[in-house]
């Protein structure tokens, strides 16, 4: 009932894998997921405020930061899958904040349970940190698919999940940092030779 | 839609590995436990029979190589965790009989949709099947959490594991198998030294 | 010399790999293999019954589920290995054999020596269960090398073993679930792009 | 030479271990510890900002998410070793620090250089973020040392890893996050049974 | 049938595993096995040549390198194992050396065969090398082993195996470097502290 | 302060990864590639012999098994990377060397203190077994790359890195066993069907 048992917790993510059976070549823990979101994120951030928008940037990584905390509940099932409708999904999400209640309530010390409110549930606001984490774990996806697109795993959900976060990116184009990604960093991660190169260019450019 | 995707989900549950985060020493994967589960449901039926009781080997084997098939789709967190009360489980449950329904009409051919029902869902009912297959269930998580124990692994976890494991087992004591177990499996299976054996022998025999 | 030993044996079977230093995008070991195969024969099974077929489940069960428990006494060697002859495999097989009578005197109690001289012993008879075996264990081959081939895997072995499992299950041509496995199943399964395919599917069409 | 080798760095880091060979039971990664190091400063930093401290939090998240990264370049291989003198280390520092001077002119565009020419070098400043990233950096091998120790890992590294940590941390006794951390979390990951625990206990009091 | 296929065995050997299914703490592959064996003779073949025996380098460099590359064949299978009696190990044994004879006759140029069949038949015969060959096998054995036992793996198999080997080793007295083996090189490795020490130190008394 | 010190870091060897972060389909320990580049050095005296050449068995066998032990130190970073250049690696490699001298005096018995002088020093001298060393160390990472190359991972490091290895064994070409290699062992291990194999063969070509 000190924090003892948050600090444990980040352990349990170490050994806790991102859509578990998913990815083929490159298993990734949630623990390096938030690492890897959150250092996007501050890519993100350097570029917006270079483009002169203002940043909170206290918010910006504890949203990051945090974003997957409460995975260690019921890991990472919320991940788009076949046979899971919108209602469904809901569910899930109403299960995974009420443990985190029930875990804020039993395990962090009263005087901070206000933050650790505020820390463990969903970031993704409208705010401008809130709409770059959404970004940024997007932009993580795409890299994480791509380096499956890349060894020529031939599932077609890893093309899916590129291309959907390619779209989901998209939504966010009034981003000074969604421009810049699309023209400085995109380029040159898609700059490499693999089977079947030429057709995937062209599903990607229907939606940019 | 032929029968072609339930066999690649076979595949899938080779990856899916069990209690995520918990066990330490050996990870087991959800495949690798069904096979076991089934050859302890095959062990159970022998003493059972051998003692008079009639077994539908037909429904024992089918209830118990099925019991966890539809884990592919949420996972294995139906498992005790610490911040789930009875209401959250139930959820979850329902939301894995959602996507399995969903599942069942997608990639079943018709004319076997109506075994899939039967075998995807719940097995645990309070046929004499059904029963073995709540204590083989139960004896195969004892022995994955004695494995961690013997090893010294400290985590509190696996001592709650198993006396759960212990005591749920007892709860079937009516049946021939589980006396058995008790009397000539389980003295073989403590017989090594361990840290903190004593402690942990007297904390067991309360449940005996 | 209760049977504790014999389920510790299927902890084993979780570590020990098959064929091993083969595959080399997805390690199978030989628990879950088992698993795949029983589940495997119980879907021809059902094919099978469907076409008017009579089924001893109990038999197709048993038979599927242990046909591979003696590998823990010297691993999956009798798998085609590149300078092993009929006569040195046989003599494997002898060797494990007398291992598995040792080990049935050893650790079964007497009252259940039969049935495990019955279940550890070369199920692939010709019965109609023994032939569905036959079947299983060729299509999980057939999905396992597959996987790898997919994956661009160059080693000529895998599509080599592949073909071999085309040619093995198509000696069985005369079982309903054969026709229908050609016809429903792997259509399915191959219906991915990958590198070289045109090539590979004239190849295996020399088998059709 | 836009920002996408930066990206990529932190998919490295997802690969690289920490301390290679060195942790036995868990294996720890670059990109985990620095995911771990920056939620335990964000705690660190909450227990100070209660007790009155300002926290300059942009700078505190900067310092601990970066603090690592340039390991990517030669690896984890600082961390005390039994052979390396002060001016080994000293000049594996150098080494590291001109191969992140190239990375930063050959990969980061001009108008960001400054920026990473902040981060990518040393944090542990005397500033109150400095020290906040060193104490949570110890923190954090205490935590991970404990974890071998609870399992009774005999290599005495652990220990010495451990006391070691524990008396870095006391240097900076005079941040009340230090005094909350040895008074609230510190007991409460102790308190578990483990072989040799008494005489254990004894060595960490000498420092405390 | 140039030497390609001689040199992808040793990749093969690398994913190999040692004794597959025993050692649960820390895998060994034949690969590393060898270098070690190769390293430890080297070490022994120092403390011979120190006290005055003449040691021929080649062989005992070529002995050591190369005693286990036939495992490539039917992997690490002649490991005491539980049901095998002599014969048995006999049978397994020919059906090594008939493959490795296929293999030199199908891959080996012909003017190299002759020394193929000097070095991948067993290097254990009476000479000097041949000796300190048979040593070092258990030398590297009995670390193996050791790291178990420390480690509080409660298999008996692992003190087995430890006792076995140093028996064994103690059957080669009349060798100086056994003698200086257990003199200054065993004291210094049992030099830790670990659960259940004292009995075992008894029991390896008995051997010494 | 006997041997037991170094037996124990070929332990260490074991879970040393080479080139940690590169390959992605295999990764290759330090003691594996010990192993291989001894037996591979061997492959190459033998042809040397058979050539006429005269070779000092001890010196070559000597020098190919220990001459990455010290990487037990610092792991292995001085494999071309990126960002590092002449200056830096050779900074690197002194610091590796006092470890070196460091170690011999804590660890090694005076009495052999000169033989590891000599050999834990660089043996890639201008000997024949110096030189036979090179090329068996470049051999390897040329079967290693190719490895990646094969199963079409994309990185374009693995075509650098074997076209770097093809390069520098030509340095050698003086030598009857690099003549032999490019003639009978080179065009089997190209052998296979690869996406990209064309356009990859013409770069190859330049070289040779």
């Amino acid at each position: 009932m000190g924090l003892n048992d948050f600090i444990l917790g980040l352990n349990n993510l170490e050994t806790i894998t991102r859509a578990p059976g998913f990815f083929k070549f490159t298993e990734h823990t949630v623990a390096a997921h938030s690492y890897r979101v959150t250092s996007i994120a501050q890519v993100l951030g350097d570029i917006e405020e270079h483009h002169g928008v203002e940043i909170d940037w206290k918010s910006l990584y504890e949203k990051a930061l945090n974003h997957d905390y409460t995975e260690r509940f019921i890991g990472d099932i919320k991940t788009p899958v076949k046979y899971a409708n919108k209602e469904l999904r809901g569910m899930l999400q109403t299960v995974e904040e009420k443990m985190t209640d029930e875990f804020i309530s039993q395990e962090i010390p009263e005087e901070f349970q206000d933050i650790y409110r505020r820390r463990l549930f969903e970031g993704k606001d409208d705010t401008v940190e809130g709409e770059i984490l959404s970004i940024a774990d997007k932009v993580d996806l795409l890299y994480e698919s791509f380096e499956e697109i890349v060894k020529n795993n031939p599932e077609i959900v890893y093309k899916e999940m590129f291309l959907e976060a390619v779209q989901t990116i998209q939504e966010y184009k009034h981003r000074p940092s969604v421009t810049y990604f699309f023209e400085e960093i995109f380029p040159e991660l898609l700059d490499k030779s693999f089977y079947g190169k030429e057709e995937f260019i062209l599903q990607i450019n229907q939606y940019l």
